[in-house]
């Protein structure tokens, strides 16, 4: 049963633990050097050898391939263009439309993101001075399909990579489903790879003979696709290291505990290592939610490992909401529900997360789908310093100067500023340009 | 003498070579393995000894300690409220007013920035949506003063820090010269701490008795501060990884030669690893910065490793500018400078780099100083996928979502996708919102 936590100092002192390695626990970090061993000795394989090492792992790990049928003539992982039309068009006509009411909010919610991000301009004496947002030319968005293969994930991060302006979008998977494919489609990706792990982000990032590499790869993976984003990251750019997902609900006594309960249990099913922490002012609201969990867990289909109710979930009950928000502050998670009467009032008080769920009437999985904003998030308490994916990823922000002999003031201020710093040919250089 | 390429092919098969590990050179690359295990050590010495193994470390490596006269009395690194005060008032006042004109327009291009984002709010049927930017609370400047002290530094990236909203700014320096402390003061920054190398940024990101930790450290640094911050990215954020500084410079018959001369020894005495090219269309150009440099070097007293110019120079000698720009975009460096007589024309092609210097009259170090873009810019390729620092460095995109109970469209295309991805707890808290 999940653990309930009354008193404030163990509690604090919980918190203290957690803090070194965030809410995930420690057993991944048992195993994290040969991980990283691993993923090295791959991405070495692949930027040697192309090709010929993406097949020999592929065969090591019997990743499963494409259909001859479905290959593209010029790489065997690509997804032909008649292949791809057809996986576009084998989906049911209900999951096309599910489909495209998400695409449209999450389309609606990255143009409005994208509209708000200006260029600069600005006019001193002399002198004009800019900042322009490029988009990045080609990008790799990871659609993993271990335990779940994610449609949602392909929407998500292709759509916000088509509105910030990427040319040229891949769509990497382990499984191209018709669903992902579809959803990649919709999105506006316009070439798609099967393939999976560490060897597949090592092909978009060196590129080989049959694929050309791209400069930045996006979505979430298992350990060894975040492993080999952490390692090519400065060789590309990547969006974030996403860890196991994780929610902190703060509710308050007239929250729903079957709701509760089972908003907990949708963070926990993702993975065996995700985590969903309960908070509140309420004791009767607290049980409420254990006894609802062990009925949901007793009679429902749900994977075995959500049993082990102890390792993905704790319940905390504080004194008041403000206790709630400020542990929640310290956990800093990638998603958090207020299941309070006034939502607003708590609000202004929550610094660090990456998405907010607003009141007894919106769950998290509102944002994992189809409400707009984006589901990839910042997680392992990265939330103190990163935010959520938006088109802002896939833009560069690339400054320009522009001077006629007229800026003296500039010439002189940065002649005598060079001097300063010792920089003798700053000084030079910039002395030239005095009338 | 710089060299000189004119033949097409070979300079398709140079940039080609150099694509691999950008422009810099790859002795780099037998060290980087010794860096990376020492970093570890030291971080791992910090994380769990603190201000003890800090102590230790300073000892071993014989850094220049604070005299205790300055020191604040709860930690001997930290510069005390007094001496800050005297040594922003220290520096001369000629020195003052080039620093307060060099923040001022710093701090108007990161005001531009900043007002040019805009929250997000969208209302749909029975659900609101927003993005909010919120900056990151507190920040290490990491200022490095190895060859040269950079106040500079100081300035451009504790302002943008300052201006994005951040409430609390540290100065990191292994010396804190007067120029540092009063730039860091007019920046913003509240305290100052003499401390480098990867021991100072592992301090910064872990804490220690007597340090509180910060959530991102930006700035350049040595290979170690390098280093550290790449293995420290995840435990804090980090704004880039800085390698060598580098800059390509695009020049037409026009040009005066010795201006272009003294750009390229500007960029090229940062440090012995800097790259500075010449990209032109006129050979008789070409052959005058030649002359130009050799006048240059046989006369000034500049670093000793100047004038091993075929190190850190290449000039190439092509058809005509649109050559030149196909070029630059391979090469993707952190500075370009457009002289020639219509930069605009050229503009609209450049792709890939960090900041734009157009026209004869705009040396980089307008850019380095004072006329108000950042000089924190993605080196080594990484201006493919990166840019400049901004304020929105320091924000975080957080999102919210806030539903009632009339948004039953959201309701079911959640749980209809859900189930479509195969997640039964993430249809079942979704449906509970169903009428």
């Amino acid at each position: 049963m999940i653990p309930l936590y009354q008193d404030a100092a163990e509690i604090e002192r919980m918190i203290q633990v957690s803090d070194d390695d965030s809410l995930a626990s420690d057993d991944r970090a048992l195993s994290r050097a040969a991980v990283e061993a691993r993923v090295l000795g791959i991405l070495q394989e692949v930027q040697s050898q192309g090709d010929a090492a993406l097949g020999k792992i592929i065969t090591r790990l019997s990743d499963p391939v494409l259909p001859e049928s479905k290959r593209d003539k010029t790489c065997p992982w690509r997804l032909s263009k008649e292949a791809l039309q057809e996986a576009a068009q084998n989906i049911e006509p209900e999951t096309r439309d599910i489909l495209e009411y998400a695409a449209a909010n999450i389309r609606q919610f990255a143009e409005a993101a994208m509209a708000s991000v200006q260029p600069v301009h600005l006019s001193h004496e002399g002198f004009e001075v800019g900042l322009n947002w490029t988009a990045i030319e080609r990008v790799a968005c990871y659609v993993p399909a271990g335990r779940f293969p994610l449609p949602s994930t392909a929407l998500m991060t292709a759509m916000t990579a088509k509105v910030a302006g990427v040319c040229d979008i891949c769509i990497v998977s382990p499984k191209l489903t018709d669903e992902v494919v579809a959803a990649g489609v919709i999105a506006g990706a316009s070439s798609f790879y099967q393939l999976g792990g560490a060897h597949a982000v090592a092909t978009m990032a060196y590129g080989t003979e049959s694929i050309r590499p791209v400069s930045m790869v996006v979505g979430p993976g298992n350990a060894y696709v975040t492993e080999a984003k952490r390692q090519l990251q400065g060789v590309i750019g990547i969006d974030m290291l996403a860890g196991p997902s994780e929610v902190v609900i703060i509710a308050d006594k007239d929250a729903n505990p079957e709701w509760v309960a089972w908003d907990l249990l949708a963070q926990a099913e993702h993975s065996p290592d995700a985590c969903a922490y309960l908070l509140s002012d309420s004791l009767p609201l607290a049980e409420s939610v254990r006894l609802e969990l062990a009925k949901a867990l007793s009679q429902e289909a749900l994977p075995e490992y959500l049993r082990a109710s102890d390792s993905w979930g704790k319940i905390f009950v504080l004194q008041n909401l403000q206790q709630c928000v400020a542990i929640c502050n310290q956990l800093a998670p990638e998603h958090v529900e207020l299941l309070v009467a006034t939502p607003e009032a708590l609000k202004d008080h929550m610094k660090d997360y990456g998405a907010l769920f607003m009141g007894y009437h919106t769950p998290v999985p509102f944002g994992d789908y189809a409400a707009g904003p984006n589901h990839t998030l910042p997680t392992n308490r990265s939330a103190r310093f990163s935010g959520t994916l938006t088109p802002l990823t896939f833009l560069r922000p690339q400054s320009w100067i522009h001077a006629t002999s007229a800026a003296q003031k500039l010439v002189r201020a940065s002649e005598a500023f060079a001097l300063t710093e010792g920089l003798i040919a700053h000084a030079r250089s910039s002395a030239l340009r005095l009338k």
